[in-house]
């Protein structure tokens, strides 16, 4: 936990009051004092530093901070991610991981590949996939809690939803092991965000290849290698921050 | 698993009788016959097929396989990944996620933010962490395993070892947040193989970095945001990857 997070409400007159998992970070692992200065976030908000003006060590902890906020710049993401339903147990750890790395927006949705049992899973629910964005903004030092939504039939998303939303982005891509063509072709000489897919374990089908390529969306492969869903959401998002890096770079080297 | 691997010592006149989890996947995941065709691999040796010759289909499983191998042509891994030693459970999914994505060697060092009680974690022994990197090889269809080293004091490493070793890389890098360094900018006008360090939860020390910086390591930071290091490995894995291929695809539209 790099940044206390708290939601809007929890701030009254600038004091916080935790008296949760952040209060026992706090004691526990941060070890503070009163008058140390800690890092925080309001949930969609500001980052600033909250000062600790009573602190109970003992069992239940209580912390309270007094909280200033000053105006977030953080850059919004550039990146979103379209994944079929993973596995829960993976889905956690896709999405603490890649709110850390920074993404805007993760479409979960269905495929054919994608096991029927994974959509009863409480883990697609908000209340209970809010807690592992919030472990990546706590990990990452960010309050932008990316958005999420879920799609559970494929076409009426590949055909109603997605042609909609193609448009803010510059790039939109999708893994498929036996495509020829690479990411760094797929997205040169495009500016904008970032759009990449991820299909299921044992990968995408033909069929949803082809929606995926009737609205326009690319494909690219990053190899033979075949990759759990999990190493492959959080390396092809390196791949693509790289990319993306190297875009900046370009421009600061051959200013117009 | 999407190839059978076995070892040298288990195939007798081609044939290779599998009596373990193998077996046990190919009768309850693959539901084989015989005459069925399955992707094997020896060890540190060559691909090729096994005809399923029998299969007992009832617990306990037994499957005999008739072997045929051909030449192994796989590139060496151009990545080698230097971490000290992270928590013994992050360790086990790095070691079958790196091996999955492809690398030569591992060096796990010491660092003084590495708590000393993962020294004494089962997983730094060879007959606990091999299974972890046969899993990687399982699923990336590949049959090299990965080296490894164990380097239990930091400074008889980088003072003793890691000069040695050097010459072996293009380019040799470290991550550390300090740095204004880019990763693309490192690499930039370099061949050969890469050599990348990732330090331990809560960074390098300033010794650490000292010592690195004394070998010619350079360190980059690939920004702001605080990663988890297994995540911090599989992303900066996918950024060499990328910047490695952009080598290639460089090479290939400008031949001499």
């Amino acid at each position: 936990m790099n940044i206390i997070l708290f939601e809007k409400k929890e701030l009254t007159d600038s004091r916080l009051i935790l008296r949760d998992h952040r209060a026992s970070h706090i004691v526990k692992v941060l070890k503070s004092n009163v008058g140390d200065i800690l890092r925080v976030g309001e949930v969609d908000g500001d980052m600033g530093r909250g000062v600790v003006v009573t602190i109970k060590k003992k069992y239940p902890f209580i912390v309270e901070l007094s909280v200033s906020l000053t105006p977030d710049d953080t850059p919004f993401a550039s990146i979103d991610l379209l994944l079929a339903l993973p596995r829960p147990i993976m889905l956690k750890r896709i999405l603490s991981q890649v709110t850390a790395l920074g993404v805007g927006h993760i479409y979960l949705i269905n495929a054919s590949r994608v096991e029927k049992s994974f959509w009863d899973a409480g883990i697609v629910n908000h209340m209970e996939y809010r807690p592992h964005l919030l472990q990546g903004l706590e990990q990452a030092v960010d309050t932008h809690l990316p958005g999420i939504s879920i799609h559970r039939r494929f076409k009426a998303f590949v055909e109603d939803v997605l042609p909609e939303i193609l448009c803010q982005y510059g790039s939109f891509v999708v893994a498929h092991p036996d495509s020829t063509n690479t990411l760094s072709r797929c997205l040169a000489g495009r500016r904008g965000r970032v759009l990449y897919g991820i299909g299921p374990e044992g990968g995408w089908g033909n069929f949803e290849i082809e929606k995926f390529k009737e609205t326009g969306m690319t494909c690219f492969s990053t190899g033979p290698r075949i990759l759990k869903v999990d190493t492959a959401v959080v390396a092809i998002h390196g791949r693509i921050e790289q990319l993306l890096e190297g875009r900046v770079e370009q421009l600061a080297e051959c200013p117009l």
